[in-house]
């Protein structure tokens, strides 16, 4: 399924959708024309297990296409708020995944240039999430550097703990993009929280697409794009710790549980990385883009 | 008053109480014989802000002692859960808050001995919180260089962005204890999250102390015992960044929220600061307190 969370022009209540033939069901009205209450946020849904996701696809697949004629949104006809709109804890972040931004960091930021052993770990807290076609808030007392990183995001389904790599795939719910801003002269004693933990330093989505529709994780283009320009542009296959090792390892050092993110990492193309670095500015508009997924657009507001 | 988070025998459900002369009143019930309905969890009493606590405070001038006898519980009848069970996000850690601390870091860990010109942040997730005399788990496989760390800990009480200095204690509910346990050799890239994020290293508790009672929160005593043994023992007069200084610098970087807890950083007297270094072992038995909240008794166990 491709998930959403979105709000009208009627009401500024969050609402769970999906996308059916291009247009947008709402989740809680297919729960009524099918007889059938259904959860009215994504933790909620996520919370019921996947089954609940392949049982919905059958459902959709017998429903006539009349009666969702009725209760369906054209795309321009909503807002698109991120898919988790409150994250229950602090995202996971992974640092230093892909061979050529461990390269590129090394160059110019504080790192050591050594590929990890292990996943490198941070957080992301709840209230750094915002949705695509939102603004990016740079406080320009706290940073001149602020810089882009486009990254295939996982959200877990079901609470795990010391999960063997052959099973993570079990845990996972589904896929979405997250942009993880970080402005990169604000680390403290080396800590990235508060470089990659400011509001607004989360764009996430357009939208959740469910494990099932994402053929093979560890093969999606994603790139990004800065006024236009692309800026990155690589492929989940080159992930030093993929979807699995991750799940395995922070597993072992978290309980992980429904609704988890981890954003898995950004690949070279930063602009801390460039010759000579590059910022974002005042009405700069990013755009983050992973195969199978979708594009979050978001424009850079300096305060 | 003197909250907390609790169970009986007859029912896992955590209940919300108080602790008035020397007995646990269950929140609920005290609410049923005041014919005033009240909330159940912590979280949702902070949601309610903090006049509530002023009326409840009222309200028990007011009642009668042979009303509390009926629905009070013995201290020893229940269990003690962690104040907050789990918290909204990763707890905020505050680093190297301790002049005499930030030396011994230094000497021992990658630190650099400055003193930090802005707090140092880091980040516990929902999946540390432990109650107190509970096991505090460790992996032999992750660590062999388990220490303590006794902490003031803040737990926030409304929403707050750019909180000046002055206002800062309009925006605390009120305090708790954190053992801010750290698996000194987990650190990854110099980040602290699998250090101090791992299932159970945030011991808090017993009870949570509302900000009416703490008449000064920066000249509290605090102190560790690990088998019987003073290990730790300062005063939070001597922080670095006071209360209000994290409260106005955290609330710079992200929006606080009600629920959203500090753990303000440790003295010195760790084990990775004492020559020669000691760290914790199976069965070893750490006695965290704060004056004016309580002792927090863990005991570590080994997998």
């Amino acid at each position: 399924m491709k998930l959403l969370t979105y709000k009208t022009q009627d009401s500024d209540e969050p609402r769970l959708g999906f996308i059916h033939n291009n247009q947008i069901i709402d989740m809680e009205d297919f729960g009524e024309i099918s007889n059938f209450p259904l959860p009215t946020t994504m933790l909620e849904l996520i919370d019921m297990g996947f089954e609940l996701v392949e049982e919905l696809n059958d459902m959709i697949a017998d429903t006539e296409p009349a009666f969702f004629e009725e209760i369906a949104y054209e795309m321009d006809e909503v807002t698109f708020l991120a898919p988790i709109p409150k994250p229950r804890k602090n995202i996971i972040g992974i640092g230093l995944n892909y061979t050529e931004h461990v390269a590129e960091s090394a160059r110019t930021l504080d790192t050591t240039g050594k590929l990890p052993q292990k996943p490198i770990i941070f957080s992301k807290p709840p209230t750094t999430v915002t949705a695509t076609n939102t603004d990016i808030i740079k406080n320009t007392k706290l940073t001149s550097q602020l810089d882009w990183e486009v990254e295939l995001a996982v959200v877990i389904g079901k609470k795990g703990k010391y999960v063997p790599k052959a099973d993570a795939m079990d845990y996972v719910f589904g896929y979405t993009v997250i942009n993880d801003i970080s402005a990169r002269d604000c680390r403290r004693e080396g800590q990235w929280i508060v470089s990659k933990g400011q509001d607004t330093f989360a764009p996430m989505g357009p939208i959740l697409v469910t494990k099932d529709e994402i053929k093979n994780p560890h093969n999606l283009n994603l790139s990004l794009k800065v006024n236009g320009i692309e800026k990155q542009n690589s492929n989940t296959k080159f992930l030093l710790f993929n979807i699995n090792d991750l799940i395995e390892d922070l597993s072992t050092v978290f309980t992980l549980e429904p609704g988890d993110i981890i954003a898995t990492g950004t690949p070279s193309g930063v602009g801390a990385g460039r010759n000579p670095q590059e910022w974002l500015y005042d009405g700069d508009v990013i755009e983050a883009t992973v195969e199978g997924i979708g594009t979050i657009v978001n424009t850079v507001k300096e305060i």
